[in-house]
């Protein structure tokens, strides 16, 4: 069986010790394992990070892009065995993992702006004869600690950004499908990355440990679950630590009774059941204003639902496939049973859906929910599978309230023709990414990612301006030179 | 005795319950007490607040702006009675009160570009058809707490750019001088500021600790000592506040072979020992790249510093005035105690220096140490009094491993007149504000304040552009309107 | 009799010479008259401006900015009185002069951030040890042409920006209304401004001409009408110097038959009809699309437009005043009565509406005319007084072709509750400055103020950020020091 | 005989009509020929370019990057044979002709960056519910006319950002060596530009008036002489179009007494006789201070400049090549005989230097003139050869006059290691590129370039920042919605 190992200071290897194995969701059975790092494997990782950091650092912006240039060129080039390896470990289907690495090459291409990304603000005569200026210099040693549901574009976030404004990396993937990572961190060291720029060390909870403690490491960036993500920041701010920690999410849709419902409808189902729901942008509620939308948006909703594919993420004619592990599956039945339980009413249940041929793969079916209201324990939740709840409320005032009260704020989404009302929307909802008509607000590369509320730890947002903020530190430089000397005429005579 | 009480919700106000005595320095006498609020006390201040916010928050940046306006007019009309509030409570002379006071009217004069420094960043075609802009919103209810030694200059650092960001603000600060930030908030209400926007809430440690865990506090913004902003920092952070903290410096100056030796030593004479060394940017260590300069340098120091005039705030002939507290003479006395029994050379001491008629003034006189090492403890704490330290060492290499291997790292400067040895410098060394030839580099208010190391905690610096982010929350938006439909012809029947 | 000289190097004079009645709009007399300056008084403008250049172009962005501060204190202290010399001479009623005046201080607020505007980029590691930044220098001696329509806040566009860059200005208000510039540039004086830093010159085609000639001044800023705008450009561009020449307007808003008819007519009777029509952003012709809307639309302005006051400046009650001159008044009449004669509808004819009492005065009462079309001679000229003329047509389409064809492109708008049709509109328009249910889209001071088309000679707009580029010129600086030598210890031995 | 034609609509083609030989001027013999277009020429490449806008202009900028990063890859792929062609047509030697490339590449590597580039400033409340934006659209047509001495980069300098911006391109490159136009068009065809985007039309006088006067040509960018460069300015500025015109330089050196004099020496070689100095960065006069670092450095520079190699193109042992024409070479040797002539020292003459076996090519030796003084024609004049003259001064501040008083304000450069003698020069000298120990202070690809005085016409510098804002038309949308009406409760029963 293959065996994944670590990618540190430019070498890839396979060290004795614990591993765990990595599952093919699809069918259900154990196709690889991983390694698990320990803090030793941290250290060394670290040691190797900080020896490259003086040259690296050193490095002009404009070199440091072009190896992102180039690193983007062998992305595209190498797409389809990227899409191999997240579907294998993820079970997403293949166009969703392009999907997915194109959103991760688009923050390369952010990352090759480096040069202008990276100014400084200089102040001419900010006194007389005194000039000051701004710089932003690498930290050093960061990492980059993030989820099962991205395995290409949530590094992909992170690492060029950092090793373009001059850190060096350590990278701790999912431990369930790390191939991607290790991929493609091959990939930038083939783009001319020097070794040890860039290092991945899989693992899990004693490698995260390992990094959150670890005197050397700088900053700490991490896109997760709340608990886990309320963990780490708080763990590494009081280590002294820069932290941005992403957690979960409930991104609700305001349906407006004057929403374009075909809109609604074809957008709704990619947003809610793509990637099983396994995305912390998916769209897991739509609130309709007035009974009269809710009806109708059902409606139309039941045989579009019907007719998705469920399968295996090699099928291109699939629409969506299995979720991470058994355990999730039980974890989202169980949400649907108490769902139905609590009087909400379970429209289309996916419970018992597994294709044909892919009995043991961990699949749920699309289900819709309808009659969900705010006391429900799946509405509190973050369900993460391919549920849609459906809320009812009588006006959009009411459903602004029931947004903002909840205890995550990452994405949301308003479906109007009105310029008002979404402006009215957009101003007074508690939530960092706010779409109209876009039930996948997620932000374009050259804006910032992060939520408000508890989905999100830290002063920064990820990708984006933001994310050249967080990988770099201010200095701020006054100068002024003493009386001339050597200009005026006088002082020539000197050095004769 | 005058008693001073809070100003909450527009109002002033001297509650019952326990109090503090505010001490004349000058004198070594109680002049006044101050109330001590408790977490009652900041309820009502948070409560003030947060009914304050949905309409300030709403008001546009202009209008905002304007008030800051007015109130920068405000404290220039009423300089010379805060600079009176400050020596008074303080000890420090009214001129450099003047200056003090000039640094936090230049932080006002920042923030009244509010509607050029809130602007977002909008991306037309994001995608096709689809804009994206980003928008700083306010946090809410955002509170400093402020230390003894700017009871002016650190408020202002902090209230007029939250406030115009669109925040609510609770203000703390130091029990030992309260006074003039009392008055400088009664100058904003009568600028205009609707009541609640700005509160100021007198107390000690049950104060900060209510700000800290009050849930409706959304940031804290710090300075003071390191080991208390550490405490600031982890406790603000683990209550999923923002928080930026500030901390303790220890700020060096290289003396090159070839600084203008006038240069050097006039601005050292002011870096060192004005306000009595009481501030984070003092000078403290200056390092002589070889014995030829060092000599020279403390030949030229020693008359200058016998003729500086120590004495009370009121007369302008003085120099500087007293430190702040009689527990803080003795420290610093030790410091200059234990330097000498490790070997330094004390060459002038300051230790009793009382001017005639203020003997019981907590006085200490300019006291200069040659021959000061790494090992020392005088050199390893911030002694945050009027001493200066020399030190020596052969080559500018080994100065810098000094600077970068102290905890601290808030400002440093370089006196040359050699383009690259600045240059070098200021790329190699671990501090976050950085002076060529000047030895306080306090960035002006457009760039912004903080140090590296322990001497910060936290992503952001204070004011300048990352006040502006500090005190705001992005929001990322995400915008495509779905097919034509009123704009179509065929459409226009419709309605009659 | 009055008269109104110039004011050169900080002193008001009244030079021998020729010279022109200024009148009294509303009753048809002289009331004042001035002075025409000519070369020789350009001449010696220049002279006073280029001896301030050297110390003030030095002087810190920030001290400059001081002065700002000052200046808009004074300007809002003498509000009334400047609102007089207003209505005296151009015939606005005082709270139309007001608003004026406060538009003209939002540019000096906007100017008061001149640290922050002025800042330069810096490329730390532009290449090895290499820095590279770009500096925003001052050009000398600037001037500025303004038109009689805003005889304060035009100026306020330009002189407060160039100043606080680091220019030294020289004025050329309207001949007909001259007291209000040089009143206000009597306060500048008052807040501190350095003798020959402003300077106002009265006169006609000569001194502009002689401006325009002139080899030390480096840049015209113009706003006038399209044939004098082009005049000024092509000739100014042609002697080498740098130049923004904005002219005429015909300013549509495309009402959609979902707007808000309250609002339509609300707006549109202070867009048509304020300040007489003459204004460059006046909302000139409303262009219904659909019969149905225009007929309600005109249902509804009728009784509101016969409920306008017309009348002297002095009396807050009167909406409108007369125009500028007896000329400017028979050539509107003219186009309300060629319009008539093209077939247009003339509803409401304002040829004969003279208050009583004033019947000397230059008065145009409200005119609205129907079925107004492309080919007709009113259309296509800007006639610059109270007339909204009206245009039918069917679809959105054909109203965005019309204005993309007419030869100005200066404002717009449209009103609509649909975002998809606002978002289209935008996106297809051919002007500069767009409004969305905002009649008169000036942008606010911090953005910057220009048309397309023939609205606009030039690159860059007028104030705001634009501003900023148009006052200055860029500066590349890149920096290398040459190997170390004094920072390396070999070094040391050498000098003694 | 090969003929070089045109690229229109993404095809090449060589129509009938007037053509011009094409030189090698390695060997002084005719290799081509290439055809002049007319005014239908220009008229079909308008005509194309017009027809591309609108889709072109519509497609996000992200997308049109991406056809830049394959763009840049191309080019890295086909460089050698780029180099061959420019080597081939210019003579410069390979070396240098992948120097010049490298820099074009760089501006394409900053087009890559256009989503961040052209981002809007966003306003949110600029007032009571009240958003503003701005957007840069791009401007429709533009055209670029550049010189002969850079073929590849030039060009590279204009239609990457133009075309990044949205606009629709047509080049018209020297016809003394079109070759390496016409190929780097076609890459970017490969790249995936759709036709007509990007147009090449060969040409004179006719096709650059053709382009000058066309209705349809919204901007010129160009790069020449200065009366050419004035000529092209002052005509498009008068057809109401955008300009920017470079031309011609002088760029002087400071060399001061403490200069590090093998840096000196070193980087002269290559700034004064690098491609034959013909480059408007080209380091032409060195002015030093003082007579003995003068001696010193005309020792150490003349056995130098005795072993450069002159010859051919294509080996890549040689310093540098011939120049562009016969013609040319005359005129460089008429500066050299002036230069005697009128007194100066001609130390060393290149006049007759024509390497063994290319007596036909267009050599000229390098030159080296001592005490040139500002009364001489070769002084005034710009020569555009391998002639380095030498100046004397006795201080910095008689240099800095003479800069300061020359017709061009190109670049300039300043030789110490003296930080207080470079703030003061950039500070006072009126240049638009200025180097600190750097001859050739051509900015990075995120600065801008231009001249100061006759060495630019226009506002706008070229390429980096100033580039997008030159390709672009600002706009200002100012955006309120009306009163709610589908998001109040009452307003929902209304479509029922």
């Amino acid at each position: 069986m293959k065996t994944i190992g670590h990618f540190i200071n430019g070498t890839k290897r396979v060290d004795e010790g614990p591993t765990q194995p990595i599952y093919n969701p699809s069918t259900g059975e154990v196709s690889k394992q991983v390694v698990l790092g320990d803090s030793k494997t941290i250290d060394e990782a670290v040691i190797a990070a900080k020896a490259a950091f003086p040259s690296w650092s050193k490095t002009p912006p404009a070199k440091r892009a072009r190896i992102m240039f180039k690193f983007k060129a062998l992305l595209e080039q190498n797409a389809d065995e990227i899409c191999q390896l997240i579907g294998e470990e993820h079970g997403k289907i293949v166009h969703d993992a392009a999907g997915e690495l194109q959103r991760g090459i688009e923050n390369v291409e952010y990352a090759c702006g480096a040069p202008e990304l990276l100014k400084g603000e200089h102040s001419r005569n900010a006194g007389p004869d005194i000039d000051s200026w701004s710089e932003f210099h690498p930290l050093g040693v960061v990492a980059g600690i993030t989820p099962f549901n991205f395995p290409a574009m949530v590094p992909l976030w992170m690492f060029p950004m950092a090793i373009v404004c001059g850190n060096t990396f350590i990278l701790k993937p999912s431990e369930r499908n790390p191939s991607a990572a290790m991929f493609i961190a091959q990939l930038l060291k083939e783009a001319g990355l020097p070794d040890g720029v860039l290092n991945v060390v899989n693992g899990g909870k004693e490698a995260v440990d390992a990094l959150l403690y670890h005197p050397e490491v700088e900053a700490i960036s991490f896109v997760g679950s709340t608990p886990i993500a309320e963990y780490i920041y708080t763990t590494a701010t009081a280590q002294g630590k820069r932290c941005q920690a992403l957690g979960g999410a409930k991104n609700h849709a305001i349906v407006m009774p004057d929403a374009d419902l075909d809109n609604v409808v074809t957008s709704l189902l990619g947003a809610a059941f793509g990637s099983s729901g396994e995305r912390c942008m998916a769209l897991s509620v739509a609130v309709a204003i007035g009974d009269d939308i809710a009806d109708k948006m059902i409606e139309a909703l039941k045989p579009a639902i019907q007719e998705l594919r469920l399968g295996v993420y090699s099928d291109k004619e699939n629409d969506f496939g299995p979720v991470i592990t058994e355990a999730h599956k039980s974890k989202i039945l169980g949400h649907i049973r108490s769902a139905a339980e609590q009087g909400a009413n379970v429209i289309i249940d996916g419970s018992n859906a597994a294709p044909e041929g892919y009995e043991k793969g961990f699949f749920v079916g699309p289900t819709l929910i309808d009659n969900v209201t705010k006391d429900m324990d799946s509405y509190s939740a973050e369900i993460f599978g391919p549920v849609l709840q459906i809320m009812r409320v009588e006006t959009m005032e009411e459903a602004i309230q029931l947004i903002n009260e909840h205890e995550y704020g990452n994405g949301t989404c308003i479906y109007t023709r009105d310029g008002e009302a979404s402006r009215y929307f957009v101003d007074n909802i508690k939530v960092g990414m706010v779409g109209i008509n876009i039930p996948l607000p997620v932000p374009i590369a050259s804006q910032s990612f992060g939520g408000w509320k508890r989905s999100l730890f830290g002063d920064l947002f990820m990708y984006g301006p933001d994310g050249v903020r967080f990988f770099t530190r201010r200095k701020t430089v006054t100068q002024r030179w003493p009386s001339a000397s050597l200009r005026e005429k006088k002082q020539f005579s000197m050095p004769t």
